[in-house]
């Protein structure tokens, strides 16, 4: 998950009160070794806006690793989180990261399945949904009859070879074959070790109906460009912190704002650095 | 499935006992709408060898579309079958079509599993298999302990997430994570309807772990040559025909083959026409 953090009295300085103990779990910047926030653009020019981001701990992890959260919402700057959490809704993901001890509340949550919801109506789409139950409930004011394109998220077990079909061949029904998903990483960290995140399958759809799905969510610049919109900031006076160099850095990139990746998380040597 | 049909005495014309019935099931062919047989490629010279392919029907067809393959075989051609099964040994395969009336022996069958194992012994891998338990039996020769690679075919409701996700981990817990897969398939068509063949799975991992995969099957040119060599002619005397335009037609002709494509089986119109 991706915090994000940022508003007009922000300047480069201010995030070190977080940068020690990030910098204890590796930090990782681009080009940087460790050591420093360095962002992987240039610095913006004098007087700009900042806006930052961070990687929020794992929801297992010591509630002690959310000190720079606390001490960020209580600095002049705007906090935003911007998750590709697709397994839980919006409400059950603050319950969990509140009772860790984060001061976060609903609104402050940028998260893909509302953003498909919205498009899901403007479009007229009625959606087969393969989804995780836990997140089931944010698309309970979707009309899912006769499906006219598919939604796919991090589904975990259901991402059964009996599912899979199921959505493949939906897609191949359609003349026009629609596929939504709900961010595109490629794996996350839980305590069982690494595990398949939503953008594998989303591969694997695309390449059996010869498509090429719409992702909502992070590395889209669309997702971005919202979480910014409702911070009321600008991409050139953003910097991002993630741990997957993809999703979160290349995403923010695209988008104009500047990124780092701490080594936490999801992040492995090696393979980080030849992406 | 593929039959590999040739001969040092053929010619064009001596298809054409088979070809009737394979215009009742709609053959297509490059270029052409139907009607007759005309390759994608110009036809060979006089005096050629011709190397002839037609698909075979599932093994829930009727006895009777057995009938060309009958036909063939008492011809002077030579008849070898190519196929991306990965699901049934090659025993097994054999032995269900030959209970469908199909004049066929195990000697016959170019098939990636034995391929398979003969890459596994020349480079020392031991493989965590990702397979069905119907061809399991291929790899009873092949040390399995302490994986360097992941092998990956046709495994049906094997493709859980359970079992994705150790596929996974075993190949990012390697320095140079080695992936085979036996074939890279779309899909295919059973009397359920369509469903997802390995090519989906394999594209998962390679975009969950940022690797290529070394496809052993068609379309690999390796594949096809081994039938060619089995055989003993060349490329250019070949004539393919299958229902997969990427599998049976794309990897034949970039082998240098002649192919045809057939409206039967998983062929779908306007699909496989944009491809």
């Amino acid at each position: 998950m991706l915090i994000v953090v940022g508003g007009p009295e922000g300047r480069p300085g201010q995030l070190e009160v977080s940068s020690s103990q990030a910098q204890r779990r590796g930090v990782v910047q681009e080009g940087v070794e460790s050591g420093s926030w360095k962002s992987a653009h240039p610095a913006p020019s004098p007087g700009g806006h900042v806006l930052r981001v961070l990687t929020a701990p794992p929801p297992t992890d010591s509630p002690s690793t959310c000190l720079p959260t606390s001490r960020l919402k209580r600095s002049p700057l705007k906090v935003r989180f911007c998750t590709n959490e697709s397994q839980k809704s919006r409400g059950d993901l603050v319950g969990l990261l509140r009772r860790l001890g984060f001061d976060i509340s609903e609104g402050e949550v940028t998260a893909p399945a509302p953003a498909t919801c919205l498009i899901l109506k403007e479009r007229g789409l009625r959606p087969h949904l393969l989804v995780h139950d836990g997140v089931r409930s944010e698309f309970d004011q979707i009309d899912t009859s006769n499906p006219n394109c598919v939604v796919i998220a991090d589904a975990g077990e259901s991402f059964s070879y009996h599912n899979m079909n199921k959505a493949f061949q939906v897609l191949m029904e359609l003349e026009n074959p629609v596929l939504l998903s709900l961010g595109k990483g490629r794996y996350y960290k839980e305590t069982s070790g690494l595990l398949l995140d939503v953008g594998p399958y989303m591969k694997a759809l695309e390449y059996a109906c010869g498509i090429e799905a719409e992702v909502v969510g992070k590395p889209s610049p669309e997702f971005f460009k919202s979480a910014l919109q409702e911070m009321g900031v600008e991409a050139h006076q953003a910097v991002m912190i993630g741990d997957d160099i993809v999703g979160d850095v290349g995403g923010a990139q695209r988008c104009g704002m500047r990124a780092l990746q701490v080594r936490t998380g999801k992040y492995r040597m090696g393979l980080d650095d030849f992406l």
